[in-house]
């Protein structure tokens, strides 16, 4: 067991790092050829150009000769606090401004939390003596323990102190977490009720539409909500299979790249035209011409993306069976995701449509039943990677090693005998696959989630999240604490009786204390340090800066701004709060360091969001009941082990006092899901009333029609070349008279004053409606569909 | 460990006892004085009038003499199966026609699992000989039990038998389960698309209505759904706290009571007025005219009942926070029952409203939060009544023995000293109490339901029956398998470890076998033989009619068919299937039993049915998936014992083959969630709009106004008297000319071909709009809220 002095050797040590760290940090990002890199989120906003295109000495342009900078190397701390949250959320989005407020949150809840507990608990721990007795029973210990649990003496009326302390603590947490719903879920409805008017309002994703062998698709889709939402009904638009497509559009860009960068060349030296080799990579083969083999290269892939989208238009099996369909009003919209169209709740699936930059094409056409299969399947797998990964992973060491390297691949032999090489594999190797292996396991949820089918990307985010938090809590907080692989715990779990479990666990929890602290200077103080150096995408940068880039084009590519990957982040913040509230009474000294990691990382990430992030798409924080849900998950979980402690502490009488927490925390969570939960998944009729009245009122010749039609095709018709034409195509067998809005009088019912009332008339005859003359007033959905587009100038 | 002779004895008892049963009602239903009794259902529906008002001897009356039809004894049983389901739907309600559907689905499932079980389980045990094996050892064993899974070998091969037909009992159960559950979802979907119009269908019932103090409820009503269904919403029923005026409407209609017994007496002996002394119960005090004093009365009440509907009216608190909002389609209806009205979704729920007849209007007001309260609470007491019922009834068993008389009540020393009595005391009262128990059981839990907070009835019998089954899994299952209390199996479970509780319940099975046969036996065939008796009912009526019966009302009321308890009767079948399940691989010899249970139930139920209950209410079938589920909860129940079982059989190698079931079990369970359970929650919106253009095509000229004002009243403002004026208070602050609905032409829209539309002009100047002469299509809802009325004259 550690002593305080190891504990500060080892704080010094992560401090220093991060300490060098940040000062790397303040040294690079003031030179100007890294400015892309730490600076990328104002390039894409189109608010920061080049310093290299400044005027000035060639080399200033590069290196930072104005030393008065190099000492204010900490100024962007005050900086990164310095913008206020509205105008965050208007910067960086919604999502990022609420991932910020989980840090805050840890704030809340432990800054208290820490001073109630070394004002009460440390004292009372600290008077204590039962290490003193224990040592005449030859137990060591160390001064940490003072501090902690572990010096109260078995059964001493002292512990009543925790157990209230347990108490205050528990309705604290509850009571952040709820004022936090509540924000955050007024905060989201005013965000989507000030918003501009986005596409998904209007639209239904429609999903397992039965076959129908006369109709195509798109007509089956019409005709059922022509007949069942008469009223709101707008048009449709199909989801084509547009996978062979999007390989050919994305070939087609390459060659378009290649093209552009030996008109480049060109360009610079008139007197030789470029010559490529046509061979692998450009390295042997015919010579020949290298602007007219291009240019023949994309007329043919313009021919065969001709011929490829005709044939998925007119191909049945081009069309699947799911729709986006698009209402008149946002209120019809709400009403068609809300309810069950047919009597068959697994055909005509609707729900409220995803933001189009955030769906998942290709899991739009799988039927229910795969569906269930698949979730099932995912279920199972996910079980036994959670207990079972080691198993491969040692295989794959076994391999490794060197008597495995030596079996499988016998021509290695002489190289293996060598005995540097040899000392490599044996101390490094086995190591690598572990590590490798946690490092990729987020991206392996991500794909596992996709098998499953969910059909946006926010919510294969939140699926992936969840399973690397059960990862977590089960391998490195369970398995940290009970040594020995998580099968084996299994095992041993489903050997002992219910009651045992929390005890088994609990008597561990104050020994390993420790451990955790030296964890979260590690993992919580160091590595977020890391992450604001970017030190992957700095390289990355330079890299293709150097080697690859070959036009402006390319600059822009290689300028990666990265996003927070929600499942890789939130997984990690919440076993903070796991450690935290399972450590808050029984070893608080454990606290500080976790509200340091708290309050560091959200000024890094403020930073970094500001700055550097730039998130692909805008869930308006849909994964707040997730995050509240897990940290109300390790509530219980530290309840249910203080009850274990406790029992082993002579004071198994305190346990009917301790049950009540969990089941209050647990009805807890029952009331938010009820109250809130709701403002993350559906429109409610009002507010999408209130926004179609002032919309009408506003604009009331708006063509809807315009601005929706092209918001739900798939990006790769999104092809500027071909877009106006193709959405024409798309557009035209609904584009009719009839469907034209005509506005009429306001009309003034029984106790109605304040809220416009709009009537849909239509006409047995649409000849004999004056049609309106439409105002102008088009919105291109674009700057919608995609991200804000940087188009600027730069010299190579 | 009985043999196949005790069996065999017992079985000829419980027969004999069920065949007198029959034979005295076979004598008794023939008794025209006993009439009403055993046909009362006729009676209702107004198809059978009185023997006793037909020309004849006095003694034929009473007494039937025509020997002839003593013969034919039997003869109800084939016409009780006469019937064909789809006359029985308009006989007796789909609930009833379903209910009996459960008696079916335990044929079809326990009829081919039987033969299987016997042709390939019975010789498989039979020739086994672990139990010779066994005797040597010293272990006492019956022949029932050389048919049992006990005569196999420990470790055996042949286990493997046992183990392939739980997956064929499982495969089949789950086959039967998947038809039954998509015929009687079809069928509820045709009922309820092929019934007449009903009120419910339009209706959605609204709740947690926000307070406003500047408006009254029905205002605030009309101007929320106004604003936000404004081309669907009709008009609305505020719910009147009238639980006052309930207690003085049901005064006055005993003092009306009162009256006509006294005005019959007068017209019968006109000399002589009949008089009645004011005192208590009319023994003592001031001699009055009997006709004269009541009219008083009643005329005193009548103002009283004026009065107090005026202050409900007025008074504010008279105004609950919930509302009957009626729409003007069924379209309409459906939307606003599956959305979200507003952002907080704990305020103006909506949900589709429960039949009138069904309505529990007691519950209509208690809040949001209170309810989650309520839940909680009673989840508690649940789980205190399941696990500690035993303690208070030991208390009460306490006070009712000799010591405990002796010392409560010494005056009765004397009496409790007698022999007679004190034998009595000791021999019968302690048992008596737990019987009383048991029997009050599901009425206990009913108030229990009824204090959650449910709205309509059928939800109330839901939740009853769900807590009944889960009492009768853990008391009557559970607690005859390990005896002991279920505290002390609680404490037990809670100190075994998980995989040791399937263990010690399944070591038991077998041994239990012919305790549950004799239960089956008792319980099953006894027990429902007495039901066709009606021996309370019998008692009752005979009774009243004797002391009570003054006026032709009172026999009416005398008359009492009783209905199927939903909440008493389901959980008790679904004990049968549990033991079905757990057994047909274990000991087959109890599987006839319980096939025969189901058949003869079957028979007595359906007659039942057909002649006497009379639902009081219709669900349509809207228990069924709880039905569903409990069955599906037996079946994992039975695989998760049969791992225990064969885990101490020295087969533990074979749970992985077995575990596999209940996954799968669940999975299916999801399955047919996912795919059926909708039917029985929601309105879909098609269905919805083919039943609305329906209509519009046969009656454009319908004024469903008219049709629905009166549907929601609280029933006691269905007093005929009061009836026509207090409607036209309720009504006259909605009824405006606006509101009409104005047929207009059909339009023929793009692909829309059969389906017809209709559009709701709302015009902007009233007074425009020519108003149509409204048809008098009128169907009184008295129809739908009330039981058929039976007004037949009857001499006495």
């Amino acid at each position: 067991m550690a002593t305080l002095a190891d504990i500060g050797v080892a704080a010094a040590i992560n401090i220093i790092t991060a300490l060098i760290l940040l000062l790397l940090f303040a040294i690079l990002r003031i030179q100007p050829f890294n400015d892309r890199v730490y600076f990328p989120k104002w390039y894409l906003k189109g608010l920061r150009s080049s310093p290299l295109v400044n005027p000035g000495a060639f080399v200033s342009k590069i290196v930072n000769l104005d030393f008065r900078s190099y000492i204010r190397f900490l100024n962007w701390m005050p900086a990164a606090l310095k913008m206020p949250e509205s105008e965050l959320i208007d910067h960086a989005g919604f999502d990022s401004a609420v991932y910020l407020r989980i840090y805050l949150i840890g704030l809340k809840i432990f800054v208290p939390v820490a001073l109630l507990s070394w004002s009460i608990l440390v004292p009372i721990n600290w008077t204590s003596n039962g290490l003193q007795l224990a040592k005449l029973h030859d137990v060591k210990s160390s001064n940490i323990d003072k501090l902690s649990i572990s010096n109260v003496e078995r059964g001493s009326d002292r512990f009543w102190a925790h157990l209230m302390m347990e108490y205050a603590f528990t309705f604290w947490t509850c009571y952040v977490l709820l004022k936090e719903y509540e924000n955050i879920a007024s905060m989201r409805l005013a965000f989507l009720q000030s918003e501009e008017r986005r596409a998904d309002e209007f639209t239904v994703l429609v999903r397992n539409i039965p076959p129908d062998s006369h109709e195509l698709v798109s007509d089956n889709v019409e005709q059922f909500f022509m007949v069942n939402h008469p009223d709101h009904y707008l048009m449709n638009q199909v989801v084509y299979d547009a996978n062979n497509l999007a390989g050919l559009v994305a070939e087609k860009k390459k060659m378009q790249n290649w093209f552009d960068y030996y008109h480049l060349k060109y360009t610079r030296e008139k007197e030789q035209r470029p010559r490529v080799k046509l061979g692998f990579l450009g390295l042997w083969g015919k010579k020949v011409d290298a602007m007219d083999h291009f240019t023949a290269e994309i007329d043919k892939l313009n021919d065969q993306i001709l011929e490829e989208r005709n044939r998925v238009k007119k191909d049945e099996k081009g069309m699947m069976p799911a729709a986006f369909v698009l209402f008149k009003t946002r209120w019809g919209a709400a009403v068609c995701a809300q309810t069950q169209q047919t009597k068959n709740p697994t055909a005509w699936l609707t729900e409220w449509a995803p933001e189009a930059r955030e769906v998942y094409w290709p899991n739009l056409a799988i039927p229910y039943v795969s569906l269930t299969v698949r979730r099932l399947v995912m279920h199972v797998s996910f079980f036994f990677l959670t207990f079972f990964f080691i198993i491969p992973i040692a295989f794959v060491q076994s391999l490794a090693s060197i008597e495995g390297i030596k079996k499988s691949a016998p021509f290695l032999n002489p190289l293996v005998e060598k005995k540097f090489i040899k000392s490599v594999i044996q101390g490094f190797l086995p190591g690598i696959f572990l590590k490798l292996f946690l490092l990729f396991l987020p991206t392996i949820l991500m794909i596992m989630s996709k098998f499953e089918g969910f059909v946006s990307i926010s919510s294969l985010e939140r699926r992936a999240a969840f399973r690397y938090y059960l990862f977590n809590l089960v391998n490195v907080f369970l398995g940290s604490i009970i040594t020995g692989s998580a099968f084996e715990q299994l095992n041993s779990f489903l050997k002992q009786s219910a009651d045992q479990i929390p005890r088994t666990v609990g008597v561990a929890i104050p020994i390993k204390a420790t451990f955790f602290i030296t964890y979260i200077m590690v993992d919580g103080w160091a590595g977020v340090a890391g992450e604001i150096l970017r030190l992957k995408a700095f390289i990355i940068f330079h890299l293709k800066n150097l080697f690859l880039v070959k036009t402006e084009k390319d600059r822009e590519e290689a300028m990666d701004p990265g996003q927070i990957d929600f499942y890789v982040n939130e997984p990690r913040i919440q076993l903070y709060f796991l450690l935290g509230l399972v450590y808050a009474p029984v070893t608080p000294v454990l606290l500080p360091f976790i509200i340091f990691f708290f309050g560091f990382a959200y000024l890094i990430f403020r930073h970094q969001i500001i700055n550097v992030y730039n998130q692909k798409y805008e869930s308006a924080a849909a994964y707040w009941p997730d995050v509240h849900g897990r940290i109300i998950s390790a509530l219980i979980i530290s309840q249910l082990l203080l009850i274990g402690l406790m029992s082993t502490k002579g004071k198994a009488q305190s346990t009917p006092f301790l049950v009540v927490l969990p089941i209050l925390t647990f009805c807890f969570h029952r009331f938010c899901k009820d109250r809130y939960e709701s403002v993350f998944v559906i429109n409610p009729l009002q507010e999408a009333m209130i926004k179609d009245s002032m919309e009408r009122a506003r604009e009331p010749n708006l063509n809807l029609k315009r601005f929706l039609k092209n918001a739900y095709i798939h990006p790769v018709f999104k092809d500027k070349e071909y877009e106006d034409d193709l959405h024409e195509e798309l557009i035209e067998d609904s584009d009719d008279e009839n469907c034209v809005v005509v506005p009429t009088k306001h009309q003034s019912q029984l106790h109605q004053k304040n809220i416009s009332q709009r009537n849909t008339v239509m006409s047995s005859n649409a000849n004999n409606v004056p049609s309106q003359p439409v105002s102008s007033n088009r919105l291109d959905s674009g700057t919608v569909a995609e991200p804000p587009s940087h188009n600027q100038s730069l010299d190579v």
